[in-house]
C-alpha cells in the first residue's frame, strides 16, 4: 500500500462538449477508513453518459460536481482494508467511488459482487447500472408485447443493447440507430438486432425517418430514449398509437451548452411532439434508475444467468490508466467508443 | 315533423383559426331511420375544442370531416322516430348527431338519458365527454394525492372545472388558469380552485411562470394539459420530482396552421421539455376519452349523484341557434365562453 492515491477533479465547468482542461489530475494523501468504512483499490471505473450532467451547475435529479471535486462514478475494486464485517481484505466491491485510484467509503454503501456473475467489469456495464436501466425501463414502462417493433438509440451500448436483446427474446422487431457502419454491423450480429441504422448517414431528421419508415413497415410501438436531438425528432411522426417512450438520458443535448446548440432546427419541434402524445395516446416516462435499487435483485435474478449462459452478449471497451479517463469520457460523448466504456485504473 | 331538416357544412379547411367562410348552412331532405336506425330532432349540440382538429386534413385519432360533410358533434335529442326496440318516440337520447337539426343513427351508437341525471344538458358536459374527460384524466394518469398541487388551464371550461374540483375534493391545492378576470373570479368562486390566473396579465411564459411559482410554493405535482403554448412553456420548469401530466388536448396550439405560428418563441422548448421528463421522472400520458367508454358507468355512479347535490358544479353558455353555432365555435376558440359551450337548436 502506497502513501498516495491519485483522482480526477473537474477544474472548470465545460461550455458544450468538455475538453481536457476541464478535468485535472491530481495526487492526495491515502485516506484511512473510519467506522464502518473500507478503503478500496479500484481496478476498473465506469464512464456513463450521466456523468455530463453532473459537470454541470444546473438542477437535475442529483447535485453537480463541485469544482474541485473529484468526477463521480461507479467502479469496481479489491477492498484493501476494512472497518466492517461486511467485507474482508480481497473481496470484490462494486461502489460510486468515483475517477479515483483509491476510495474509503461506508460500506452499506457497496455492494459485494459475486464471482459467479462473471468478470467484475459486468458490474459496470450489463449487470451494473446500464443493463439494470435497460431492464427495468423496458420492462417497466415500455411494456414489450410480442409482434411489436422497438427501436432504440446508441445500440451497441450498455442499455441498448440490453433493451434490444430482451426484446428481441420477447418477440418484438428490434430496430436500433447507431453512429458508424461498424457499429450498425455489431448491433445486428454480436446483438441479434434485425436492423440498424446509422444516424450519420443521414443529413437531417427527414432523411433519418424515410429510413426508419422502411425499416418500421409497422411503425413503432416502443421508443427507449437515451439520445434525443435528431434521432427523437425523426421518430415522433412514426410512432404508433398506445406507444410507449421511456426515457432514461439524451446523450444528443447533454452538450448544448444550456441546449441553446443542437437544440433542433424547428421551434415548432415541441407542439409536434406534444401532439402525437395527445393523438396517439402515447405514453412518456422519464426515469433514473437509482430510484428502483429495489428492483435490482429481480433484475440480477432474471438477467444474471442469461449473461452467465452467453444468452446476453456484452461488448466492453477498455481504456487503459485513470489519466486517461478525460479523454475516454469525450470520446464516449462523441460516440466512440462501441460498447460499455470502461477505464482500468489499476 | 317538416320535410326539411338543416345542417352545417365544412365548406372548406381553415388556414389558422377558422373564419365564418368555412362553415355552410344548408337544408337537406329529412331523413328516414332504417333498421335498428331512430330520427332524432336535435334540440341541443355541443361544441369543443376538439372539433378543430377534425377540420384539418392531418394525420389524428380520427378521420378529417371531409369537404361538404356535416360537422361533427355529440348532441342531445328528442326520437321522433324509432325503428328499434331500444328507443320510444318522445325519449330523449345523446349521440353524434353533428351540427344539424335532426339525425338518423344506428340506435346502438346513441345513449337513453336518464332524467334523474338532470337537464339533458348536462350529458354535454359536466356528465358527458368534457366531465368524464376530466374524471378518467385525472384519476387514471393524474394520480392525485392529498397534499399535492394541481394546475389546470381552461380552468372554468368543463374539463377544467371538473378537474379543478375533483382534486380540490382529494385535498389537493388547485390552482387554475383562465383568460380574463370574470374567468378567474369564476374558478374560485364558483368552483372553489385555490387561486385562479389571468393569463391575459402575463406577456410571456416567464411572466407567467412567475406568478404560477407564487400560487404554488410547493411546486406542481399535477399539470392537466388542455391548452400547451405559453401555459406548457410556463409549467415545464415546476414540475416536481415524480410529476404527472395527463394530456387530453392543446388548444393554443389548434388554430397555429401547421404549428409554424404560435409554436412558442424558442427553439429549445423541445429538449427543455424532455430533460424536464427525465430529470424529474415525470410521467406524460396523451388520451382521448373514447378509447375508455368501458369506464363511463363507473364515472357516472361516482359522480352524477355529485353533480345532482350541487357538490360538483357546472356552467353552460348557451347560443340560440343552429346557424350561429359557427360563430360560437369560433368564440370557443378564442375562449370567448365562460362554461360548457353549448348551442340550441331547437
Amino acid at each position: 500500500m502506497t502513501d498516495q492515491m491519485h483522482r480526477i477533479a473537474l477544474a472548470s465547468r465545460p461550455t458544450g462538449a468538455p475538453t481536457p482542461d476541464n478535468f485535472s489530475f491530481e495526487a492526495a494523501d491515502m485516506p484511512t477508513p473510519g467506522d464502518g468504512e473500507i478503503l478500496v483499490k479500484v481496478h476498473y471505473m465506469s464512464l456513463d453518459p450521466y456523468m455530463r450532467g453532473r459537470m454541470d451547475d444546473a438542477k437535475s435529479y442529483a447535485q453537480p460536481v463541485p469544482i474541485g471535486g473529484t468526477m463521480e462514478g461507479g467502479a469496481v475494486g479489491e477492498v484493501v482494508a476494512s472497518n466492517s464485517d461486511a467485507f474482508q481484505p480481497g473481496d470484490f466491491a462494486f461502489g460510486m467511488f468515483g475517477w479515483a485510484s483509491h476510495a474509503v467509503i461506508p460500506a452499506n454503501q457497496c455492494r459485494k459482487l459475486d464471482p459467479a456473475h462473471g468478470p467484475i467489469t459486468a458490474a459496470l456495464g450489463v449487470l451494473g447500472m446500464p443493463g439494470f436501466t435497460g431492464w427495468h425501463g423496458l420492462m417497466e414502462y415500455g411494456r414489450p408485447k410480442e409482434g411489436e417493433t422497438l427501436v432504440v438509440a446508441a445500440a451497441t451500448g450498455p442499455v441498448g443493447s440490453m433493451v434490444g436483446q430482451l426484446a428481441k427474446s420477447l418477440g418484438l422487431r428490434v430496430v436500433g440507430i447507431a453512429g458508424g457502419a461498424d457499429k450498425c454491423q455489431m448491433a445486428t450480429d454480436t446483438f441479434g438486432f434485425d436492423a440498424c441504422l446509422d444516424h450519420r448517414a443521414y443529413d437531417d431528421a427527414s432523411a433519418l425517418r424515410a429510413a426508419l419508415k422502411e425499416a418500421c413497415p409497422k411503425g413503432i410501438d416502443i421508443y427507449f430514449e437515451n439520445v434525443g436531438g435528431k434521432v427523437l425528432e425523426a421518430i415522433i411522426p412514426l410512432m404508433n398509437p398506445f406507444g410507449r417512450i421511456p426515457i432514461c438520458g439524451m446523450i444528443a443535448w447533454y452538450n448544448a451548452g444550456g441546449l441553446g446548440a443542437n437544440a433542433g432546427d424547428e421551434k415548432d419541434n415541441l407542439p409536434k411532439l406534444w401532439r402525437t402524445v395527445l393523438v396517439n395516446f402515447l405514453s412518456v416516462n422519464g426515469f433514473i434508475i437509482s430510484n428502483h435499487w429495489d428492483r435490482y435483485p429481480a433484475f440480477l435474478a432474471e438477467v444474471g444467468p442469461k449473461v452467465a449462459s452467453g444468452e446476453i452478449k456484452f461488448v466492453e471497451d477498455i481504456a487503459e490508466g485513470l489519466e486517461n479517463a478525460p479523454q475516454a469520457f469525450i470520446g464516449l460523448l462523441e460516440g466512440r467508443n462501441k460498447g460499455k466504456q470502461i477505464v482500468k485504473v489499476a
